[in-house]
């Protein structure tokens, strides 16, 4: 746990709060329950339920760029350097589950219009994060097509199916008993190959 | 309309309406409002939120099975039927959006446990109706696979690729002044093309 272990520790318990419940159903008071807390201990760090989902959101968007990061400073091909981007990518949809879902519900409020006018400046800073994080990968398959290493018509669909498909064990991966690194591995494997083939890479690139 | 217009009616506003703001958020109030009609209209059919939304549900996997119907007659390939009924699969993601992100929607409330004692029954046929339809999918890309038009590893992770991809204009389409019907069917062959390369189909075949 970082420094400061307390808010993290809250962070963690509000994450998997919001993932098993969505936002509308959780409380700061399900959260302190789950943490064998006091409401009073989470409000010393959050004012309100929605500066506690925020932070959430920001902390998933800041552990995926975090993640990345080494891979963007790789030598190597568009390709491969997409690759290992993709590779990290999915294995955070799994290990960092809880945020993000959480991510992911936040940009479905976020579009909907489900957010308070307060709320509102906040999440369009986020989707900016968010939207910043998309641009990395779309520059890499753009130079992975230029190089001949990917083929696909348009960018912007390319780059949404492109990450629907990585962020999809989201929606279908739940841990098994007795699980290894490995067994994750494998799954992480075969969403980045269904993916690089959707993108148009060749066999010689797979 | 269909011969009960007064109930299609209802359907297609309660579908816009749990689409725009959510099921927790969304209230019968709401449908009748965007009807201009009274709530006793809609309780007339249906006597709570939660038998609406089964309905649209139900009405959303109706249309996807009566649309794909013709494409599974079909003489031809495995991997052409498939390509026949991924093309219009994808397009009911477009055409009949509100109903499709019902179903999804329902899902994740389902596999969150956020449904009543009441509603719980209902949705497990729901949930059985919508893998039922996954499993039309299912045999025929192993049925490619078999034949060496398609290439894949786990036929339970390649259904939920396959799914995530098809269904994603969902989460990424919104309709465009003057956007025309050939318009979505180029988003829509995109669309195939990617998850079609996605399941290993060879140059060949695309």
């Amino acid at each position: 746990m970082a420094a400061d272990g307390s808010r993290a520790a809250i962070l963690d318990a509000a994450a998997a709060c919001f993932m098993a419940r969505g936002y509308a159903a959780s409380s700061i008071d399900d959260v302190a329950r789950s943490l064998g807390s006091t409401k009073g201990r989470i409000y010393h760090h959050y004012p309100s339920k929605g500066d506690l989902f925020a932070d959430v959101f920001r902390t998933g968007m800041a552990m995926n760029y975090a993640a990345i990061e080494p891979a963007r400073r790789l030598a190597g091909t568009a390709v491969e350097q997409w690759r290992h981007m993709a590779t990290i990518h999915t294995r955070q949809m799994i290990v960092t589950r809880s945020y993000q879902r959480v991510v992911w519900e936040g940009v479905e409020l976020y579009l909907r219009g489900a957010t308070t006018p307060e709320q509102r400046e906040e999440f369009a800073r986020l989707m900016q994060v968010r939207n910043d994080y998309g641009a990395i990968f779309r520059q890499v398959i753009v130079a992975a097509r230029q190089a001949g290493a990917m083929r696909f018509d348009d960018p912007g669909i390319t780059e949404q199916l492109m990450f629907v498909s990585l962020n999809s064990p989201l929606f279908w991966y739940t841990p098994r008993p007795g699980e290894t690194k490995d067994d994750i591995e494998a799954i992480v494997a075969q969403v980045v190959h269904f993916t690089a083939r959707g993108l148009g890479v060749g066999e010689g690139n797979l």
